[in-house]
């Protein structure tokens, strides 16, 4: 028996779903919860995704992951029992890359050892920017310190954070994402970072564009209210909070964010969805 | 030959000083750059605190310094060949220990393990805040991380800060100092901490007590523009900028905050003093 949505039935709480196109589903905390040896899968989650792949809705896949590779992380969600395909997977990394390329930057990158292959063709000497991902344990005093070193000696500090998370839930409990880490080095520096992921608008627009979608037709999926629902409504698009993952019952309170629908799971979502497709 | 003050003479340029009967010392980047084996004195500081005091003026020291207690932090400083006493270095540690027995709270501290014997008297049971000092290498992932979780973790959550510094110049270079950690606890919790040394007017107001002072009567000597300087000033007193420390040309320019004075170091300070006393 399937958990009611925000404790009315599916059907009736969202009747806008009607006009969607498309899913973009957060993946962590959505799909699986993450921990030790990789993490393992949210109950319902594996079903759920494929009932909205098989409903014809064009569905996209968007991170903040910043532990892994894209390629490496999508092997993971494969071997949970996932399918996805890396193609239809949206992570910072890539992104950022592009980036770096265009504006022909050279980083001190602070960054988690599995996603340095993403920096395999990035030329990283005499470094005219910093950047930080989810780095972890890799988020020691010293690190730190060596990165506002070369963020504080350039002549206009150049701040780059893959996503502006505060936390996430691992199996063993809560743990400080990047976004604490940016906060941390923008005081250091009196300056303000450039997100690249999540709730960054050019982020979604690229997931947007891939869809061949306007921002109305499609609803984010996820499991942070300020990074997922909140980025993507500020796009246009509606933003559904799933109670997984990071969610915490005060969100629903939130002075600012309002989510266009509350579902205890991803499962409780696509029953939504596909009820009013 | 002594510097110009701020390319004018000493005396011409400060003549409000001629109202000042005390004077208040940052010690860290003013008296001694801090570093290896202790740090050093800085050149002409030792014959400067000497001359003020024996000018019959009322000196006191105003530190954010949470590495040491303040017994071990004044003898080092001895030992360098400051002729300072205990009871005329105000320190943030003490500060917070009379806050917490004040308002019965029980902490989890993450400070330096040379600053735990100021807790020794403290419960530390069943935290209900979290203090952070200048823990420097114990700035671990980890540890903030433990930080974060009791913090979350209480139903209002209550974070003190040591002092709100961004960073200090040790011999080696510059270091992330706890203001920077604070900001990232901050926004993990989405709380504001509270703040326990300079630039807390509270802080300030203890110490012109001890010196029956009026703020108009005195002035505060340190290299940060913002803690020192600003702190002092929103007080009423004056504040004078050494450009010894952590001290950088831009602090002239800053857009909010401009010193009374800036001087090449303290004993250019003592002169400018003295000449208008």
């Amino acid at each position: 028996m399937r958990t009611c949505v925000s404790g009315m039935a599916a059907g009736s709480s969202m009747e806008w779903l009607k006009s969607v196109k498309g899913v973009i589903l957060d993946m962590c905390g959505v799909l699986y919860d993450s921990g030790e040896g990789g993490g393992r899968a949210i109950h319902g989650s594996i079903e759920a995704v494929k009932r909205l792949m098989d409903s014809g809705l064009i569905v996209r896949f968007c991170t903040n992951e910043t532990q892994n590779t894209r390629e490496k992380f999508v092997q993971k969600l494969r071997a949970m029992g996932f399918d996805i395909s890396v193609s239809h997977v949206f992570s910072p990394a890539p992104a950022l890359v592009r980036i770096l390329r265009e504006r022909r930057l050279r980083p001190h990158l602070l960054v988690h050892d599995d996603l340095m292959p993403e920096f395999d063709d990035v030329d990283t000497s005499s470094p005219n920017c910093v950047v930080i991902g989810d780095a972890a344990d890799k988020f020691s005093y010293q690190n730190l310190n060596e990165a506002f070193r070369v963020l504080i000696g350039l002549e206009k500090p150049l701040l780059f954070s893959l996503g502006q998370g505060r936390y996430y839930k691992e199996t063993d409990g809560l743990k400080l994402d990047v976004g604490v880490f940016m906060k941390a080095l923008e005081y250091a520096c009196d300056v303000q970072a450039e997100v690249v992921g999540k709730p960054s608008a050019d982020f979604f627009q690229t997931v947007l564009n891939d869809m061949s979608l306007q921002p109305h037709e499609a609803v984010m999926i996820g499991d942070d209210l300020l990074n997922d629902v909140g980025g993507a409504q500020r796009c246009g698009m509606k933003g559904i909070q799933v109670r997984t993952g990071k969610y915490r019952p005060s969100d629903e309170k939130h002075p600012s964010v309002r989510a266009d629908g509350y579902v205890d799971d991803l499962a409780a979502a696509a029953d939504a969805i596909l009820t009013n497709h």
